[in-house]
């Protein structure tokens, strides 16, 4: 079973990461850009014998208690066998 | 047009991060992880007008050559509506 948790900055946040980024693909010709934001990605790996709930459960406990800082992020969770 | 791009380390690359994340996790008392690996994770908004093939190819394009290095990295585009 694995989980993949996505952390973004909420809305509203200031993304100075994802504005250089942009800055650089708009000098290297990309026009079309509207905005680019980062986040952050993490793939959890769980053992053999745990089930979907269990493993749900706990890959949104440890993305509220590590992964994201609930202050300026949100964080999604999709779980696959 | 939104494109998600996702980058992860290939696999067999160290990633001291997952593994201090998988040590944090498991002092928090989660026993059932095998591993957890960190990734980045980005979201690219174009401009109205833009196809889905044009925006395929920017993303990916961008992804190459600015979001991911690809001697220790891989990436993935969706493209959402």
């Amino acid at each position: 079973m694995k989980a993949k948790v996505y952390v973004t900055l909420k809305k509203g946040v200031l993304d100075p990461q994802g504005k250089a980024i942009h800055h650089s693909a708009e000098l290297m010709g990309f026009s079309q850009l509207a905005d680019i934001r980062q986040g952050k990605y993490f793939e959890i790996s769980f053992n053999n014998g745990i089930g979907e709930s269990e493993a749900r459960e706990a890959a949104e406990s440890i993305g509220r208690d590590v992964l994201a800082n609930p202050v300026i992020e949100d964080f999604m969770v999709e779980i696959s066998a």
